[in-house]
Order: C-alpha cells, then structure tokens, then sequence
C-alpha cells in the first residue's frame, strides 16, 4: 500500500480540537478525521494521533471541544496545525471561552462549538478513535438556521499539506 | 438537545458504500459519516444504522466497498440514498464489477474505491460503527495524482435532505 491512500477520501472538512480545563493547559489542534457516528443520542468520531499533545490532555480530563472553522479562520486553522507548543496559542487570533458542560474551551470566533465528553476510546493503527458524546452545543445563527449550515456558509475544505479549498454556495436540490 | 444538531458539522462529503457477495444480492447505500481512522495500516470508520440493509450484508461477509462519487454522479447518489431494495439498482446508472480482495463490488463510475474488511464494529446509540481496514484501493488518475485529489475535482457535499453542493476548484495555499 503506497504513500497517503488516505487522500482518495479528500477534501475533507477541517476542524478544530480544543482540551485542557484551565486557560494555562488550554491546547487546539486541527482534525480532518472527524465524524457523526450517531443522532440519537449525539456522539461524534475524532481520531487522534498519541504524538499529539492534545491527545495527552484528552486522555486526562476525558474531554474535548469540537469547534467549526468558517473560511475566515484558514490562517488560524494553518498554525493551529502547524506550529506546537505554548508559541501556538500565543500567535493564534481565537479567543477561548470556558465551555458550559465541559472545561474545555470553546472559540469565540468559530461557527459552531460542540462540547464532547469520553464516551470510551481505543488505538486503530497510528491513532486513537474518541467517541464523544456532545453534551452541548453553540452556534452563529448568521451561519446555521436551526442547526442547518446556510448555503452561503463558507468552510473549509483540506485537500493535503498547506493546501485548502471552499465549498460553492450554490446549492443544487435533486 | 433538539432536532438534528449533528448538521453543526455540515456540509459533509457524501460516499456510496456497497455490500453484498454476488451480484444479486449487491446493494448500495449513501453514507455522510465516513471518516478515516489511521494511516498506517489504513483503516477507515464509517456509521451504518441497523435498520439498513446494507447493515445486514456488512455483518454477513465483514466486507464493504467505499466508493468515492464525482459531481457527475449526484444523480446516483440520491437515488440510492432515497430509493431502497431491488428496485433501487435497477434505476441506477452505475456499473458493480467484482472488487479484488474483497466480493463486495466497486463502482465503475465511482473516483476511486476502497475495498475494506471489518475489523470490529460496535454499536454507539442509534448506529453501528464499523472499523474497516483498506485492503485495496482503486482510483481514476484523471481525479488524483498519486492519491491527492486534482484541485479541478468536484466532489459532492451534502448539506440536509436533497440539497447538495460541490467544492470550488480554486486552492489556496497558505
């Protein structure tokens, strides 16, 4: 099996992962392998590579944040997924805000924010696979109407290394 | 927590998932919540509700195919996620030819296939995830060069019940 097989699923949706339970331990990193994984009740996927320093902090206070990056947040997506370490949440322009259900921080900037907590979690190959229950969520109304994403909503799309794309905001009705 | 909040994470790319081990029994379903897991080896996630045929086939053989739907295809991709039984493949205009590794078929028409084997499955609320390992890959290089997709690729998104979009062609690199 050759190089990154991985990209015939892309482009895929970009988010962001906040953890730790005090601003002094706050983390964020940038996940593409994320999904839905059940309605009723609402539990998300999120896979983690155990390098991460994020994935130490989930693995300690057993949650996590997912937050939605609108097109405006690429540059911060960028360093989110780029740089480490405490420099990162220095040169980074979000502004974290204590979550409701959770410790983990939401952004102020992105979109939406889903607070996840552990539901369990095991290692497939080079990363683990969270399960998180959403035990609540924000977001903009300017971006969603009643949980749907408006159409002139503008994501972000990773297509691989520092390259990115937007979703048209043309909708077409089959 | 009200109605559909998981669309908080929407648009998401949709894929067509097969089953079955002759072609009369094979099916065909659409999938949102598709994710990759690991790299090394390579293995996928993808969330199937029990109540799905396709659910009865993946636990009988332990064996799925992910098909990856261009633009072109958007046709397909709503029928098949709307239509059900043996109805359904009659009025699709896809062509099922038999996978390598695997019996379950791969789409002619499709971008690329990935042909995977259960590894586990687990059932979290209202839906089955199963963890399936890549055995095989097929891709037309006229979508991906060396498995990244060609930024003039344009995928389907879904964005809640018969509304779709695709991606922009154009990349920005940061």
């Amino acid at each position: 099996m050759p190089a990154r097989p991985y990209r015939l699923l892309y482009p895929l949706r970009t988010y962001l992962i906040t953890s730790g339970s005090y601003p002094e331990e706050y983390n964020v990193m940038t996940a593409d392998w994320v999904t839905v994984v059940s309605s009723q009740p609402f539990y998300v996927a999120v896979s983690i590579a155990p390098e991460r320093y994020t994935y130490r902090l989930v693995k300690k206070h057993g949650e996590f944040v997912v937050a939605v990056p609108g097109w405006d947040l690429l540059r911060e997506v960028w360093l989110a997924g780029s740089l480490s370490g405490p420099a990162k949440l220095r040169e980074l322009r979000l502004t974290f805000e204590r979550g409701r259900r959770v410790k983990a921080p939401v952004i102020r900037e992105a979109v939406a924010n889903l607070e996840c907590r552990v539901l369990e979690s095991k290692l497939y190959g080079d990363h683990e696979l969270f399960i998180g229950e959403v035990v609540y969520t924000h977001h903009s109304p300017r971006a969603y109407d009643d949980f749907t994403p408006r159409p002139d909503l503008k994501v972000i799309l990773h297509l691989s290394g520092n390259m990115f794309l937007s979703n048209e905001t043309v909708v077409t009705s089959v």
